[in-house]
């Protein structure tokens, strides 16, 4: 089913060797200023003999971090013994993006996280998407890809999933959600049609492997506490899957709280463009026809601002950053209980 | 003292007429797509008859938002009628900067607050501030520069002068900061050399005006609680000038605690060029030596991070935003009581 | 035949209601400033029971601006009770080229009109060209796309229609031509190899749908002359596809004068880089081997100028617009009765 | 008066020299491509004996061409024998402009024309304008600088002077403007404010020299009757100096209509952002309170159209040329007789 | 086995017309500033009856100069009456690159050197790929693609081939090779993986005809040398395909030194980002082991610097020129006898 | 004499100290990404008691390399306990330009080297060139500041100086010349008029200080042989400053060779735009009247190429590396004994 032409990516790690390796995915790219050279994303591969594997990922998006600091620690820190089986970690996956402190790739304008399953002979992102899809995922038995708001928007921290259409991938995903033991979960609909098939997630339900993702903040910061989720989340799916013993669980604060985050009609866009005032903080809950926001034209500024509502009732999961705000923009998107 | 030259921008109100005006200061500006065109620089005049004249100043940089909003508000809702004297708003001051969401301006680059007293032939940022200087500083018995982090810090939110020389200038300036009544406020000690006199309140030191600052937030976005303060402030500032008669007063929530902002061994900076993890939260008090932050490259994500620290106690007021950074970027800025 | 692929791109409109709905096409685009914000593409459908659908386009290039006019004139003004049946109105079909007020697309240089049949996961541009080919053509009786010459030419404002090989579809064309009731309209030689079957007529084409395009002005202003000919005759395509009454018909000052448009050796190229000086005008009779034009070098004044020739006779039709041109541009073209 | 410092710029012509020569104005320019290298702005003298020198300048805005073509004819076709005295031609004078078909530098964004008296050690642009002024300019007994509208204005072909203050140079400039022979001719007020003086005609005011500028069309292409008007003005310039003989005068087909161009309220601007359509066309004679243009925002395509209107009666001698304006964009200026 | 699609591109030669045929490959490329315009590719064909074909194609990288002047001197200096068959000379095969003086496509950044086999309705670079392998490939008989380091390599004068499977094809390159009597001379091993089958022989591969490259030199610069060796070496093939007469054949000074490129393991890179201190000279012979090269920090430049070693024995063929570097350039490879 | 305003920038280190320090000159910049930022331009000073200060600076260009790497190794290397006085490196004079590997300033496009005697409110590359001439000049007895030819020339490696007006200060450079013991030294004329008073070595000359320069090689890559002579160089005029020990001397190879190079007639200019064939190599004595390049344009391969030739005999000093060229590039100089 995948497209049978090789990627053209070199890892200079032995996936299969015991121990831990470090190292870099060899991406060649010839251009004016270095007619041989390589983008060298970098790797770390864990190993303990036979045994299930965990792929972790982070820097998907370039100005995502709280997983790239998570991947840091887990990287220094792991040790082989402590393990059964696998851990390979992917800490900038589009490293160039990640260099730039950018969503997207700075070479290609590439959204890696829309680009999957990728194409081995394409810009430098579709051959990274290529890659991870045709090389790595195929290794993996979980999937986990660190996800934050990106510089545009702000999350509660959570974890989440796609519902699949298979109620025994649904209950295997709900059970590695329930691991995670973040304070907020979410479930999203699948097939919205606005490019989650071109996701990582999207990737790995292509293959079968189970697949949690994560918002832990945004506005292009760190957030010290979703730090803090991540780290226990990771540990504790390496727990869930054999790979770590037990005895490395860490509990969560309280019960995790699971939403639905449904369609379109649940997420709020600017009207016009001006700027954004919230009227609304993440985490409120709101009503149906409550308003959401008010933009403003400080260009002409004796002109009233335009007002936009919910249409649905919900958490306040997610509030775009940036307060200069163009017509199209998400505002703020709902989840339900 | 003030360059002999005039100023080559002109305003399409009449500051002397009274009721309320709307429109634009045109600065003239030949380019390829426009031989002939001006940049609209939006304005606001309300006046009612002799009396002190406040003037407001946002969007000095673009991707402040806080003041842009509350200038708009005074703007639609300030009735001559209730007024005595003159209040002119400048709610986008540099105004390509402002239209781009930005710091500094698209067309040349320019920082508005590090190019006063600017330069009438000089480029389009240069202009503005010799039209600010040289036409609408001495028209002001007092001036209110309505600032927040931009895009790269966040604040707590609060008010700030500048420590001026003269004792009695001092207490002018200080009764206005406890009018302006913001929970927090600070003082910063002049001269610092780093460019503090070409600021707006340079300007307004250099011609003896008293003058406020704020710094209302920060991350490019729009922070609500911000904002509150700043239309009681900016109200406040109206009844202290005697613009508004004292019943407009609107009370502080608690008294406004005053700190201290001194040199730049009260600043942290970054040492490295990579991820920073702030391991401090804005409003937190912290001891010399304590660890500030931690740096990390995930482009070689098992080195071990490097770790900055404090040099001095302090309330943490300032907290650098982008996770990606360069070594010398503002980590963090301290007040002390 | 078609792409099986479905269209991501997502209207709020719906064209099955009838009564005048105003909205946009959305185009999820997931950057850096905006990551899960849309393109708001406008669109307009005004319906009345059943009967023929006319869809009507113009921006495609977003430089060109009689269309783009006329079908916001014909959005504010067009009443549903007026008609029978459905008219869609796509007024700025490349919308981000329309803002930038450019040809092509400021977001991947995309030109729309040689980038159909388009690609669902494309760019941005080829979203655009999917969805049109595969959701709007195939709800179209008949379509009429609305060009002029941009930026870079200047043209006898016409109307006009690609030869087709069945004399059928000919015939029908061909009355939807002179019903445009045009001055000038022209005829143009199929597949020519240059991109032709990338157009939006290109697309037509291939689902058997009449189409008529024109060239109503250019040099990137708005003509009044070619505007008041495209309101006429969309008028009067409507009128003509049965959607309005006969008595809406507005006659032509004059019959349609037709003429052919040929191969490229009835095209005047530039031969040199350098400043073009026309030697014809638009709409001038010129003679095979008559002088066309002259290309001067200012950088090496003294030097002579290279003349360029016409190859055949004929009626110029169009004219290249800046002087500085470089070997390979076109300069003119003809027409031959 | 004058700035001691000399010009860094180095011609390769001597200008005291006898004949016809050419060759550059080396303009050094140490940049990343090329350490040494100059910038070689041509230049033509020609020289017969004592007596007269014109300087004739194009290509003062790079996408102005009419003057450019008469220069290089005129470098080309006059003989030194024909003449007495001196002609110096510079018909790239903003050379990296020129080369660019750009009103302004894609060095330093410098427009020429803004720069004056300039400065020996600024700017490339400012360095071009030094030279001009403090070099060429005091050799000079006249000056025409030709221009055109630019890739933005399109005008009535004429020519024109700025009305000076002493009644001499008045009457000295009525008459070389009347020797001209265009078909339309206006004068300017002086010190409109708005850049004036920064113009190489104020460079001329400042150091007393008679001088004449044209507008020959405009829209960034070359208009062959405002090359004719060009080649047959400046011709009819070196009659009226003594340089050529009467026998060259070559007479207007009509005599020249003299018109105002008064101050800022006879130039109409864009109040709105959007597509601009022009209600009169050049050379229209229009009443004050006349609609002079609508300005529709085709992204929001059912929105009715602003319209902006003329404040004064007068003649249509300017109009704007891209449809896509910005706020603050000048539409048209009229003259008064 | 090729796309049936034709390519767009138009030669405004005949390939099948004996005599001296000069002139272009026309690639339609419709822009903002020309929308009708060719990119004029230039082509130069030499024929005399029946016979073999050459095909000699330089400017694939556009800052490779030694093979674009020696097909210049071809192109003036080869008369048809000394040849026997056709020799096609393709002297800018990436136009864009070549005027711009670089590896890659201003238009599209694409390396033609990777974007074979092209694709007719792609980027500008691959239509001009897919006409090379659709159109020119077949018409040869043999094929000289000369290159040399470019901006970021220098080379050791050299030929080269890319070892094939087929044992006859290899000895009919390896006699070509011998022919074209360079002083060094190596062949590569194929499928290395990085994009080999992309390249212009990686196409003349596919279609079975005999290839040849060079490697002239590098630097961004024309080497003396390096033409010297290119122009014998066209010579020579003419000679070796029966073209040219054995006359004409020019002996080089020394037998041909033949050496292997193996894989990667006979490259180094960059470990760090820095600046790059060569520790060995082209020509050098070095041992496994041997340091190749510092890295530096100037930025801090009291840190050691990093140091890198080959992991063979070998020639130094190939070295990188500029100094700044990041991890994962090339700065040598290695040829083994 | 010097501009009495201070500069804004902040050394982190205390020239006045004993021992060895390392750090930064600290440039404040307020920028979108880094509103209370710093760049960090690295400094080392070494002192050891009363004595001579000597200053080399390095990355003046940020291109040239071999100087930056001999201060870093410099830096790394000299014990304070071998010297007596002072040593001050700036290895990354113009710090943005280095990080970029450019001649200038990614941030103003400046010239460092064309900058002095600065601005303490100008630009980030006028700040540098203030602090420069206003704060380390006036510590040194003796400067030294290190080029090559970047990325557009190529020297013979040599040291130079420029000849002072005063004999006595000629008397005290030349010594320095000679105790550098490069194998060839040239001694330019001053006041050529092409910007040599805003060289470093300009402001020297204003302060009187004795300074030297070099050109190392160049072509934006590391040449070793330039790197072993400044290593010399600098190590011997520490010696000759009476900084390090007699001892510590070390030998040139052979005796200097001194040319002088005088003014722009021994300099060859590109006449016009194409590809660059060198007739002659680095080090050639050519003759007056001898080819010195030949200029191709493979845009027409068929056309004959221009040729420039040497005006005057002389050594062949410096070679234009990049072939494609424009009018006005220097693509040789010549030196004369």
């Amino acid at each position: 089913m995948l497209d049978p032409r090789r990627s053209r990516l070199v890892p200079d790690v032995d996936f299969e060797k015991d121990g831990k390796q470090t190292g870099f995915i060899r991406l060649f790219h010839s251009v004016h200023s270095s007619a041989y050279g390589f983008i060298p994303i970098p790797v770390v591969v864990i190993r303990n003999g036979a045994g299930p594997t965990a792929l972790f990922v982070s820097g998907n998006h370039g100005d995502e971090y709280e997983g790239q600091i998570a991947l840091c620690n887990l990287a220094r820190t792991l040790d082989p013994a402590q393990i059964t089986g696998r851990v390979i970690l992917l800490p900038m996956a589009n490293f160039p993006a990640g260099m730039a402190g950018r969503r997207t790739s700075p070479i290609d304008d590439g959204n890696l996280n829309r680009s999957f399953p990728g194409d081995p002979d394409g810009t430098v992102t579709q051959q990274i998407a290529y890659f991870i899809e045709s090389t790595l995922l195929p290794m993996a038995d979980l999937v986990c890809d660190l996800h934050s708001g990106g510089s545009s928007l702000m999350y509660v921290p959570c974890a989440l999933m796609k519902r699949p259409a298979n109620p025994k991938r649904f209950d295997k995903m709900k059970a590695m959600l329930e691991a995670f033991a973040s304070p907020l979960a979410y479930i999203t609909v699948g097939g919205s049609g606005t490019g989650e098939d071109h996701t990582l997630s999207g990737g790995a339900e292509r293959l079968g492997i189970p697949a949690l993702g994560t918002e832990l903040g945004g506005s292009g910061t760190l957030t010290p506490a979703g730090l803090k989720i991540a780290e226990r989340g990771l540990r504790n799916l390496l727990v869930h899957a054999g790979i770590l013993p037990p005895s490395e669980r860490i509990a969560g604060e309280a019960p995790t709280r699971f939403v639905n985050v449904s369609g379109p009609d649940h997420f709020v866009y600017a009207s016009e463009t001006g700027v954004f005032e919230p009227l609304v903080e993440l985490g409120d809950t709101v009503q149906a026809g409550q308003p959401a926001a008010r933009i403003f034209t400080p260009e002409t500024p004796w002109a009233p601002p335009a007002v936009v509502s919910f249409q649905h009732a919900g958490l306040v999961m997610c509030k775009r950053v940036p307060g200069r705000t163009v017509r199209g923009d998400c505002l703020f998107h709902l989840g339900s209980d």
